[in-house]
């Protein structure tokens, strides 16, 4: 699934070659490239079952309804002609209404980076890969599990840099050890001063968001109507579920959608805790969510690029802790992408686990996990490096894991080449019965390229590897993880850029920042 | 993708109830249980490029040849038409010979054990999962590596027994400790006292394969006639690829094929070695190996029960080292698939690793082998539970780590539930905007059984998990093959049948086995 731009960048072309421009060797990667799933989507409900959802998902939306805790929202919504409670939070949605307004938003766009090789396509068989966001807690097992910090932030951001499979950035970590007034600021601004991929904002109250879109506006070097027809910057916003929306996300969704800028609707629907325990009934509530979302921001700013999100999971029935990478997470990742397809909406979902440990628990997991997002058409795979502790945690090692298993999919997503050379017939005339071909000229032409070169996988055989230390695959990541970081190198900037940025990070600062109520 | 059959037997009753006839507490697991992916495969080459495939493949039977090393096995291809070299070994085949061949060999059968609840059916879209098979060394994580050995080869087959995901019985270790000529009547003769599930015996030699018929005839208590009628023990025949079939082997084929016994012909097509470095060159030498290795099966014993084998996967270029669970293995059991299915054969290919250890890497190279398996309609996934280093080693830990992920895939393939109830309105109307699930009768009423329950992951929050020792997955796996040894239980064996087969396996043994010669 892997196609090379046409124009790379140089920065692109050095790694390529293996090389800094210091010279010193670098980390086996495949290189920045757009990455498609070439094959038909994995569908494991038919048809009438899709259909059965929707319909379900309307009478959710006209009968019971969903609470939109803003007043300016509700108002907004009653304009617009769907029927709100006058005594309370409830907005229902007339079916005709909902399907008119999902309509609107695009089937496909294309998020701007500041450096424009970095930008990326959300729709159609594109996928990209994002790092785990939101984190509060981060952990490499030498230094143990700490809280969100922002040297670690700057770590992580520095990482998502160098690994040429992440395709965007995120809030990789809380960085807690910042105030929450002004950690907005540091949040978006180390995104965009550390690395030159697609920058996120929190959706969390007006003046946050309307900073960010400024600071992103700043270091794309655009005046405010570019921003308006470039999509720039994204937010996530996950529903309260059951069926309710907050305030200072609608808020966000309320200026992001003024100006065009990407939503990821994502309601979070734990089945058993706060969605229907039967996965059917869970997806219809997720969907019934993402429908009113999107509705809502339709209505706001009609042709608003939106993504369906889908984080539909179960949670542990004895305990109430919430579960990934399982049986009924992998079947609710399958049919999110079917319910997106069906609204002709971009898809996103997560490549996530449950486990303490960066083990063979959250590997397979998340294996799991990232075979369903391929299938199922997701644009959007998020946690794809480094989620840990069901979203409780980041892990440096699970990054350097998830990167092996992201590129393995990369790599097993393209096409065969079935062309009359690539069949053997020569090299198989040449060797014969009982030769071997590790000097044939059909193996010389090709053994460069001939196989994905891992980065963390070790095939010696146990005698070596017992003599260099019997690392297992989590202490080898610890070293690659920090071997990487070793790799960074900044961005190039404008100087005029970069001094307006900081000047306006550095100025709000000393304005105290913004609250959610801002 | 589970169907529970219709008459379990009570063995099975008692552990889906959770206790042993002790009343122990048992770890939960899912039932035996009739196994099938009812999607459709997942093919990722054309029709038009499995047929460039074949012709290639019946271009090299037909122009270059394979090396049949056994001259009673030339004699019967010359008497059938083939093509002998009358000065060497070479055999070549007219097309339309191995087309009328393979056309012989039945789409569907069923393996019978000796507890019939235990014969499983290979074909269409029936999935079993068999065990690691045939590797020379052993270890867990206290007792480190060893050498095969008769007591640790008797713990396997306890675990395969305990373990309802496996479904039949493989050599599962070499147990090197006893004297080559009477390793054999060990090696089926344990399968066959500590399971009651489906025996194999190797394909090595008259005499042994014979021996391994007996014994399988003895303990499924029926007559010669009986055992020609129905399939009673499989074996696997390597091709010594490129292009060549050893002695022992085709003696064994011919026992086995007279017998209308089940033979997966399975060539080892290690790209870049053994076979072309493209997986296209390798795939079409794997199948014209399968193709000479059935087509002489279908000569032998027109009708015996075959299984189309798939082994292709790449080396270390770099070190000449194997690799499995790689981008290019998953490709290949896809298109190994749509090989077998163009021949409207049973196919079996492999959950496989190259890791020293049950760590990470051994688990994201087993998953991906899996699912490429599941995905491709395999009907036998040999090495489902605990291969480890390329095939050198089992793994008591990885046994675990395979079952928890091999039951997962059981699991995420059963198919959702859309009817009305599951689809959870009433449910949402019970508990509204805001509310939580966990009381409400919807939950009430299906908690129990809603999710899949695991038996290695550990979803317990970090504080709980640290206080309790802060063991990772494969340390916890350690734990639980232990406890699932001490769940053991002899299955019932008529004393009679018991008494006439140990004192045919003594015998042998006094008369000094067997040799492949012999």
């Amino acid at each position: 699934m892997a196609r090379r731009d046409s124009s790379p960048s140089s920065a692109g072309r050095r790694r390529r070659e293996g090389k800094g421009t210091t010279g010193a060797k670098r980390l086996p990667q495949l290189s920045w490239q757009t990455v498609r799933n070439p094959y038909p989507p994995f569908e494991i409900a038919s048809a009438d079952e899709i259909e059965a959802v929707h319909e379900a998902s309307l009478e959710v939306l006209q009968e019971i309804g969903i609470n939109f805790l803003l007043g300016e929202a509700r108002d907004i919504l009653k304009a617009a002609g769907a029927d709100v409670d006058p005594d309370g939070t409830r907005v229902r949605f007339d079916r005709a209404m909902v399907e008119e307004l999902i309509a609107k938003a695009p089937s496909q766009f294309t998020i701007h980076a500041r450096n424009l090789d970095r930008s990326r396509v959300f729709g159609g068989n594109h996928i990209n890969f994002f790092p785990v966001a939101g984190n509060p807690n981060i952990s490499d097992i030498e230094g143990g599990r700490r809280s969100g910090n922002l040297a670690d932030y700057r770590d992580l951001l520095r990482l998502a840099q160098v690994i040429n499979a992440v395709h965007g950035c995120t809030p990789m970590l809380e960085p807690i050890d910042v105030e929450p007034n002004i950690r907005y600021l540091d949040i978006v601004g180390e995104q965009l001063l550390i690395t030159d991929k697609i920058a996120f904002g929190y959706s969390l109250g007006r003046r946050k968001i309307l900073d960010a879109l400024e600071m992103v506006r700043i270091a794309r070097g655009i005046d405010e109507a570019t921003l308006l027809a470039e999509p720039s910057m994204w937010t996530v916003v996950n529903a309260n579920s059951p069926l309710q929306l907050d305030i200072p996300m609608l808020i966000g969704m309320i200026e992001m959608a003024r100006r065009q800028q990407p939503v990821v609707v994502t309601p979070f629907t734990l089945a058993g805790a706060m969605a229907p325990v039967s996965i059917a009934g869970a997806l219809t509530q997720q969907n019934a969510e993402a429908l009113a979302g999107i509705s809502f921001i339709q209505i706001v700013g009609p042709g608003c690029p939106v993504v369906y999100g889908g984080f539909t999971s179960n949670v542990d029935m004895r305990s109430g802790a919430p579960a990934f990478g399982t049986p009924e997470y992998v079947k609710a990742v399958l049919v999110g992408g079917q319910l997106a397809r069906r609204y002709r909406l971009p898809y996103r979902s997560s490549n996530v686990n449950a486990s303490n440990w960066p083990d063979a628990q959250a590997t397979y997991e998340g294996v799991m996990s990232l075979w369903a997002t391929v299938l199922s058409h997701t644009n959007m795979i998020m946690h794809s490096f480094g989620w840990l502790e069901g979203g409780l945690r980041g892990s440096f090692e699970k990054i350097v894991i998830d990167l092996e298993t992201v590129q393995t999919m990369m790599k097993a997503f393209e096409p065969v080449d079935f062309s009359r050379d690539e069949l053997g017939l020569d090299a198989m005339r040449e060797v014969g019965p009982g030769g071997h071909y590790f000097g044939a000229q059909h193996t010389l032409a090709r053994y460069e390229t001939a196989f994905y070169q891992p980065i963390l996988s070790d095939w010696r055989n146990w005698e070596t590897w017992q003599q260099d230390g019997a690392l297992d695959a989590t202490q080898r990541a610890h070293r690659i993880y920090k071997e990487l970081l070793a790799e960074y190198e900044a961005p190039p900037m404008d100087p005029a850029i970069r001094e307006e940025l900081t000047a306006f990070i550095a100025r709000r600062k000393r304005e105290g920042g913004a609250t959610a109520d801002d």
